[in-house]
């Protein structure tokens, strides 16, 4: 990918795992401009829109403090330059979207004042390491508008999006995609686009803040500190996850969450009007939101500053902050209309709004004195992460233990040896199903790694997923682990991954049925989108679970998952295939892994091994000689065991057989092709499967030559053995499929 | 599927299509037992829980009116004869739980009292004819709870659940599955336990109910006019798809939508103190309900009727029923806690439940009292069928064309020939986007076909789904047949499955773009599930959508739903080839299809049919003789051109090529294997697929000597021809492809 900027994304990342951590930086001096403040300036009014003092630089030379540069609540900026630099962020969406001939112009011009008065008054973060620990997160929820936080992130300094990658919107290669991705634009906290999904991910990202805060902050000293904030539009409204995650944030008391809701009344189809017309405000009043109105978005600077500040007095709930704006301000013929959305301006429009808006400037002109406005941040920003690096390097002094703690979390620098910690068995050892399994490795893992923290969406106790050591995270405390995300399974993967998108050392994990994986698709594909290493504990895998019938008998999600890019998809047979399925999902920090359990017992098998799961798949037996067996059978997860009691079988009668464990598809296709012909060499035709799922892509595995034996329909609600037996998952099926093929 | 009921699953689908349409019954006379409702007793107080008088039968014929025979809101059963009842009620529950040990006795137990009063005292309906089309739509939302239901279809007079079928509950092949399943069932009106679905389904129940009154009532004769009774819990209201068709109920103004929430503040995991603490009243009244509570659900009987009874009152609206309640009701060591929601009580808590409320009987022993009681329900609902039937007959006759319409819609028998009114394209006719050759199909289609309507999640003008000839479904206009669902996918599939379920005859369609199919995938899991032939409009089907980027281009979705069992997966490469799906789509009145189509122009290719769509896969050009061409390729979609193109290629090079397009792999696979072999022979090893999804399960069709062109990544924002070349879905790598193989 093309990159021209002096920060690529390589060494971004490599700033953010090392910065503060092993290298802090030493507090240092730098010039300010305080007139900007004007509570140094008594005749400035505070709440006077027509306001117009001249900003004055001082060249005063002092130590900054955070506190003190950036927190401008109660002050105005000059008023006039403020209207400049909003103009300033409308007119780069409107030429970038010109440009590209593509995007979606309506919300940053709609949304330029409250995104100018976060980024330029509000937010503390330091432009050049974008991933300093304690800057303030922003997520844009409508992520359609990302030409709003690009051009921020430009005006501010960030090295990711630089004047050249606004005229690249939306181009390949460019690092200022159609919607806000993390991976490809540092600055960018989470990938929005999809609705709602960053109003969760906001949410994930003030819980891990509120943990880490209760677990690491001393009376002497905060190094845990700071807000989220994100804007969502009417869509994301309407989406049931951001209903889920907000009744959530309300429960937990996130007061440090604080989210604008543009409220502009126009969505693709037209008006609100048409498909909603519920009182938002009265929801969140239900939900336990703090609720302000911010009748004027589109000039009330005051307004949306004093907004801010009431937001902030409120400590224990999240505010969601209303505020009315006209889509496409400034555009003469399409604001307020849906026309603006989605769709350049068109050249004549665009000029109209030059004219309108009074802005002489050619395209991406960013004026001189909005440039020397805004490149305080730079400074300032590299100031306030060397205060708290000075901070952070008192506090290790005092809280040696509590420090190492931390620096994993923040660095993501895992402990040496965890994966010591992971049990292991032999098959002698008791039969238990793998979600029981699951839970003595989640125990263990607890134990050893600073940031592994999760939940259940209200089936704790039936995907076995308590942490016992630990209590529950709750408003009153946060420093616990044990996350209780009642029945909302789209809300708590994409809280996960707000969570994972913390901290590199965090590493949440969530559980449901597998089948349930349906209502929160959309955020565990965000997951391997985003990579964030979210560890989604699946259980009631299969038609094991009997009784509750088809609606809970997962059938096509295995086959599902593994046609997704970028994740992996895990089921264990037994104790030590799960032991793996952790080690291999806690090492990929960067790709979620979905591990399917069982319900129900099923034995410790000779030949299993961590080892073998981190292949992807391996032999757990085999009698034959020279890589020549004259059949192979596979099989993943409950099935196995089929495989392995249809081998002993057939090798009774002579045969010559190879049982392969196929834990996760794949890792097996990472590996090199001496090692996949080791273990289903190209001349054996003969192979069986075995999966009680659907036989959808098993041909790729067992060839043309091959059989698949597994679940092509529904299930049904039975005992399980009896819909094994009814359904043909049997070993007598596999002996019968061998047979015929060997 | 064992059944010993006089009335089977056939005869009963066979009932639903013929009763009231091709055979009306006359009107008739029948005992009623008017002593049951107390307005004929005055010695009754109304709201008097004490009160015991004795019913008092009269043997009095005379012809019964719905509105006298069933609406005792006022009145009251006397009280011990109630309690005897809903006791009835929790034990039948209690009982089969234990029998199968496996269940949820909690919810029954709780919710008896409001199952009592609406299927004994509020609903219309008839137990011999499940499928009479003006019954009252009851839907158990917290579908776990289902024994509630079976006992109550039981006491009702259902044939679909007799005593054999208690005893079977949740054994392989019973009518009693572990949650509540239309195609098991007729009784149960949807299938639910995936929580949240159920409320979904009654939202598109009432729609449907508001949507035909507004069409076909007229002011001597009201054919359309029924309730939809919903109960959901605390898991149905967290779930975010709840919010989502809440809103959009307040939004149409469902008066007849009544829903009760079963407040009884347990979930699996415990108190729903510990993740639901949200003012769920305060949340529904932002949503334009009207917001009842019965503070005393487990005995409060008046309180319930006097509930229903205000419901009902309040006609723009619709109801929130709070009825806070014991979960596990009677039971002394279990009741109130989660032990008792989803396991089987044990025998000595079960003995202990029976001292406590009083219950000499044996198990599923139903005192003849109470049967003689319900007994009334078969009789009177024949003659509220027979009542309905002649009122019909009449407005038959005074509208003879509104009745053909109707009839159409409630039989589901199709206008003869409405295929006929499909588009059918010439290579001549110009190069459209399939999502536009799909809007001239859903308008072609909306006037020949009474019963289709359908809309979209706020991407009408994107997924081109507007009907141009009607106007908008809304409160005031519920006549139109243009549904605006809002940005909320998962609440729309869920919708759509209620309204295809209300009438055989009614053709719901939705859309969205194809990505956004992860929001609504658990809804469309259903849709194949319990059988309803909703019709998933989803556009902007692969990379070609172009800068928009990987957050909204589909790669693995495809495959996702060639995986999923009874949907039909269609990817239409042309003008003639999107008709041929909608002609698939329609006729598969028992099978969701989800038509995957383009955002970007494609040309309408020589020898692409409706009769080749049908078969799945079929050749559309062939310049090879005695089935042995020398390579096949095989496109779906907007990749059939680029095969098409690289075909004409290898032909000027003197092979002989093949062109097979791949709409649907389910339809093909249901084709005869002579057919199969004469498109893709056996002997033809040399076989190249292209599409612009996950290579994920083509291996079956390229089987292992061919090879399979698509993306197996996650797409990029840039143009669409720029990514189709970058990731090599071109003519080129398709012809490099064949010539490596033949």
């Amino acid at each position: 990918m093309a990159s021209s900027s002096s920060l690529t994304l390589s060494q971004a990342i490599l700033s953010r795992s090392t910065t503060h951590a092993s290298n802090p930086l030493p507090s240092f001096s730098l010039p300010t401009y305080s007139a900007l403040k004007s509570s140094t300036n008594p005749t400035t009014p505070s709440l006077n829109l027509s306001a117009r003092a001249a900003p004055r630089l001082t060249t005063r030379r002092r130590t900054i403090r955070a506190s003190a540069v950036v927190e401008t609540l109660d002050k105005t900026t000059d008023t006039a330059l403020v209207d400049k630099s909003v103009n300033t962020i409308r007119f780069l969406a409107i030429d970038a979207v010109e440009k590209a001939n593509s995007g979606h112009p309506g919300l940053p011009m709609g949304c330029a004042p409250m995104g100018h008065i976060l980024y330029d008054e509000v937010m503390r973060y330091n432009p050049k390491n974008p991933y300093w620990f304690n800057r303030d997160r922003f997520v844009l929820s409508a992520g359609h508008g990302c030409m709003l936080q690009y051009a921020l992130l430009h005006l501010a300094g960030y090295d990711s999006v630089k004047e050249e990658d606004l005229k690249n919107f939306r181009q390949w290669g460019s690092r200022t995609p159609g919607h806000p991705e993390n991976f490809e634009t540092p600055g960018c906290e989470v990938t929005t686009g999809p609705l709602g999904q960053g109003i969760a991910n906001a949410v994930g990202l003030a819980l891990a803040e509120k943990h880490l805060a209760a677990r690491f902050n001393k009376p002497d000293s905060e190094i845990v500190d700071h807000y989220t904030y994100v804007i969502l539009g009417d869509g994301c409204q309407m989406e049931g996850i951001s209903n889920e995650v907000c009744s959530l944030a309300g429960h937990w008391g996130l007061g440090k969450l604080i989210a604008f809701y543009d409220d502009n009344h126009i969505s693709i189809d037209g008006d609100t009007e048409i498909a909603f017309t519920e009182n938002v405000d009265t929801r969140f009043e239900g939900l336990g939101w703090h609720v302000i109105w911010v009748k004027n978005g589109n000039t009330g600077y005051d307004e949306i500053r004093a907004a801010i500040k009431e937001a902030k007095s409120v400590k224990d709930k999240p505010t969601l902050i209303k505020v009315t704006t006209t889509i496409g301000y400034g555009s003469p013929n399409k604001a307020n209309s849906y026309s603006v959305h989605g769709s350049a301006l068109g050249a004549k429009e665009v000029d109209a709004t030059r004219k309108n808006l009074g802005w002489p400037f050619e395209p991406f002109h960013v004026p001189e004195d909005v440039k020397k406005h805004w490149s305080r941040h730079v400074p300032d920003g590299a100031a306030l992460e060397a205060e708290w690096n000075t901070k952070f390097a008192e506090y290790e002094k005092k809280y040696k233990e509590e420090a190492a703690e931390f620096k994993s979390i923040s660095t993501g620098e895992l402990p040496a040896g965890w994966e010591k910690a992971l049990p292991t068995y032999t098959p002698e050892s008791p039969a238990d199903a793998t979600r029981n399994l699951s839970q003595q490795c989640l125990n263990a893992l607890a134990k050893v790694l600073p940031g592994f923290l999760g939940g259940s969406a209200d089936l704790a106790s039936s995907n076995m997923t308590l942490l016992k050591m630990y209590g529950d995270f709750q408003k009153a405390t946060p420093e616990e682990r044990n996350l209780r995300f009642g029945v909302r399974e789209h809300g708590m993967g994409a809280i996960c991954n707000g969570i994972a998108l913390h901290s590199p050392g965090i590493i949440p994990y969530c559980a449901t049925f597998f089948v349930f994986t349906d209502y929160m698709r959309a955020a565990m594909r965000i997951s391997a989108l985003c990579e964030a290493g979210v560890i989604y504990v699946m259980t009631h895998d299969s038609i094991g679970l009997g009784e509750d019938g088809p609606t809970h008998q997962p059938i096509e999600h295995l086959a599902s998952f593994r046609a997704m890019p970028n994740i992996l998809m895990l089921r264990p047979a037994d104790g030590n295939e799960t032991a793996g399925c952790y080690k291999v999902a806690v090492d990929n920090r960067k790709r979620p892994s979905v591990l399917a359990l069982s319900r129900q017992k099923l034995p410790n098998l000779p030949g299993t091994s961590i080892e073998g799961v981190e292949k992807g798949g391996y032999a757990i037996s085999d009698n034959s000689s020279g890589n020549k067996p004259d059949v192979i059978l596979i099989g993943t997860g409950s099935e196995l065991e089929i495989a392995a009691k249809a081998a002993d079988e057939l090798r009774k009668e002579g045969k010559a057989v190879r049982v392969v464990s196929f834990v996760s598809w794949e890792l097996f296709e990472e590996q090199s092709d001496a090692y996949k012909e080791s273990v289903l060499p190209a001349a054996v035709s003969a192979r069986v499967s075995i999966e009680a799922g659907s036989t959808f892509g098993w041909a790729k595995i067992v060839g043309s030559g091959g059989k698949s034996i597994g679940i092509d329909k529904f299930g049904a609600s039975a005992p399980a053995g009896k819909i094994y037996k009814e359904y043909g998952i049997t070993a007598e099926a596999v002996i019968a499929a061998a047979k015929s093929l060997c």
